[in-house]
């Protein structure tokens, strides 16, 4: 990707200021807001005057090429390096759905193209503190997610298996296949409607004793779920106090440090005394036992 | 707000005196539950006699004038810096409703009468130390309901788009229109039968692959207030926490600084000592030279 | 109270031993178990024989007899000492209902002779802790059920003014009078149906904004539950926590003092041989000044 | 167990060490993975064509003898050592049952034969340290179970007794034997469709006062659910803050030691050389007492 001439190179340079300047964020921000209000207004298409929606509906599709031309430009400033950040990936696919050309066919598209207000997510400073939080604790509960979504396969395959070859239209609802049971497990897991919606009708379906699989589904998928909650609140409480409490020691320690330096300071002081005293007292007696020696004394023992 | 004259003054002082005794704040507790009483005993108007009912509502209007003069005291009193404090807007605003004299039309405004009894949320102390923690911890939930709400208002748009346009009149109901698709996914995030009230109702209509869209939903949805509870959790603990470490920090520092001090004591002592013994012994050295030179031997090396 | 003969307090010492023997407590639990079983069986006196539910009762009134007298038993062991014990208050009335005469005729004074069972709840020490951590934690809560409980009040009497006054029988079983709202709200509160069940059913009774009312109680309820919920665990942990951060403090603050108890021994030892010198110094230099005085010498400056 | 042959024994450790190598665990992973998606495509038996349902049969058969050969294998490596597991124990039953010849007949028993697939909880390293963490969890919730299910149990006869004796059908099938009131309580406990699905018809039944019942076993059980909660987050928590404390408090206690150290090594050196100047202190006023002596002068006081 080597630039081709020192003009584009200064281009791109004054591109990437201009768009990490905070007039070009609030900018934008300002454009999804706008935007939002207008895709919320289009819900409303059946009971606006034709002519209302088609006005919409092209300021929507201005709006959407104003952001191509801001991805655009973006690609322009940081060429491969664009591809690296998560956040310009969602950008891109977010954009680039709105500006299928078919897109206006398929409702489901259609539908899609309401995902570029959720930009507004890592544009605003706040949301995107939030969302990153959110993100970081994603694959803390990778491995309980995965025991949850293992436990529920296993016992969709058993309520398949053992609820599912009936006559009852309702029941068959339930359990008549995979992911039906999937879902049936998933509304007892979340205890909603699980007795008379669910267990109730496979009990009078002829299986009297299934209230004990549910009820021991129940019990475990609930264990589970409090466990993966207690975990998240345990990891971010235990992080969090032992940033507080490393503060703390190290506190601590710069005290009991300084109180070592100042007494070594001291014993360096009072050691150079105690040898100047040892010196002088060595010459001193030096000094006696000559007088002594003057005096004909025999030397000290 | 110059005041006019002395006597004013001093009436003004004896007012803020009066209303800040224990029997005053006792007084207008015991009317607020009084009255509280007599507006449960209103509800039931339709099997009274008419003359109680006339009665009871008297008495009613009686104790929202003693209100009415009990606010107006306080303005007397304070003056502006009456509308400084939060709970004094909600008295104004709550009594000022009740004296409104169309309210009797009205049969909201005459509902929202009842809001005075919520009064004593901060005029009895412990419900006020309650009250004022509950809405101290709001603002540290602003930023998460606000991606909350992002991702209710773009699910609510898009899902009133994919579903809304529909002949059956129930799926209608639940995401003919905007506010209604709202409601309707608030409804499954407090999973409150989401399952056959909501995404069976949709699945049913046509669209098979509706519980994919909720699905995903209920998990962010889950997913962010989870994580909003344990931001509440760990905030309310790590603040509490930091609190519980600094004393404990600050205990042993001040046990190191007292033996920094008593080690800095003791050692100025045994430098003022060893400083002493030096001059002893360099005074003992001359005087033992002096005693050499007299005996005419050579000084000590 | 005093007791009246030597006699009897002998006696009344032997009962208090044996009640606190560990075969006492063993039996009563053993017994307790036994009558909960017996008690179990009797829900089906309408399909066992006759002559099978008069044993079974028999037994039950014997088993209540037992209780009885073991409670006769502990009041004449304990006296009045008996009465200041909860769990003794709560055995005395349990076992007291069970014996009112008249008490098979009333079907509620019967359901309540079961909770003779609950009697375990203090009897087995496991159960017993679980029972009073529970109850310590319950004043804890006061405050805040307090403030739910009037906003509820609030909340109830608005409704019933608003909603209760209506010609559609569902509506008025939901909110007709004052009990019936609390308990309405009370559902709310609990996200049991509260959309199609409560919300819907005013709606559609001629108040298209009743979802507003309701959304704001259940925020602010859910925000009062919330903050119920994290006020319990942080004080429970903050408690916890600080005897841990205490011992840990306590533990460092007795090496401190070791230090510094080590450090003054070795101060008054180096004291003691400053001091030592000093002495032998001075005297040195005084026999030194002699010598020189003897040598006609002049005094060191 | 002597082994029989040296034969045997080389045989054994060559088993054991195959076993534990990587390849092994690997392969048995992707066997279960297999077999889990082939039992899921098994619940489409009915729309499937014979042939193909044989087939997926066979497979499945023989998947399930590999897992009975690999059982047998480590039953030879490490013979009655192979029972103390708790998860060896676990994989014996279900591969066991999967092999019981009948066991097409018992719609049950094939159901279980899924159980097979669990079997993943343990053989991935990541999902067992998840499981057993749960089940390491398990015995710090018994007494607070076992507190609720006694709770529930004299609910359970209390509800029997006061309600279950009606005409009514729905209240027969909630009310009408002790497990279906356990099951109705535990329902009410859930507070799914609690009001409408439950209390309401009681109440409708007859028993105008039902909700009381009914609302004070939703507080004690909410209650006894939410301090159980606590719990196991208290003590999660109380756990990892132990450590993290104990952690700095010992890093602290090694500077005070080191301090400690390095000033008794000072003060060993100090008392060394105040020792020393003592003993020439000593010497040398023996000297000048000799000079004295010799000078006749009087000695020092």
């Amino acid at each position: 990707m080597k630039r081709a001439t020192l003009d584009t190179e200064t281009a791109n340079f004054a591109l990437e200021r201009a768009i990490e300047r905070p007039w070009f964020r609030n900018f934008v921000t300002a454009l999804i807001i706008f935007n939002a209000v207008i895709l919320g207004v289009l819900t409303y298409r059946e009971s606006l005057p034709h002519s209302l929606v088609f006005w919409l509906e092209t300021i929507d599709q201005a709006v959407t090429w104003v952001f191509a031309v801001e991805i655009a430009i973006k690609l322009l400033a940081y060429r491969l390096v664009f591809f690296k950040g998560g956040w310009n990936w969602f950008d891109f696919i977010v954009v680039g759905i709105s500006l299928i050309p078919g897109a206006g066919a398929f409702s489901v598209l259609r539908a899609l193209r309401v995902l570029r207000v959720l930009r507004l997510l890592h544009i605003v400073p706040v949301m995107r503190r939030i969302t990153e939080a959110l993100l970081k604790a994603l694959p803390g509960m990778g491995a309980i997610v995965a025991v949850l979504a293992l436990v529920t396969y296993v016992a969709a395959v058993m309520a398949t298996n053992m609820y599912g070859n009936t006559e009852t239209e309702e029941v068959q609802q339930l359990f008549g296949d995979l992911p039906s049971s999937a879902l049936s497990l998933f509304q007892v897991m979340t205890m909603d409607g699980w007795r008379f919606e669910v267990v109730q009708k496979v009990v009078d379906d002829g299986h009297p004793m299934a209230w004990l699989f549910f009820l021991i589904f129940i019990f475990v998928a609930s264990f589970a779920i409090l466990n993966l909650f207690i975990a998240l609140v345990v990891d971010t409480l235990a992080a969090e106090q032992k940033a507080v409490l490393q503060e703390g020691i190290e506190e601590l320690e710069e005290d009991i440090e300084e109180l070592e330096e100042e007494l070594e300071e001291e014993m360096e002081e009072a050691g150079d005394a105690r040898a100047e005293m040892l010196t002088l007292l060595k010459s001193l007696q030096k000094d006696v036992a000559e007088l002594k020696a003057v005096m004909r004394l025999p030397p000290a023992e």
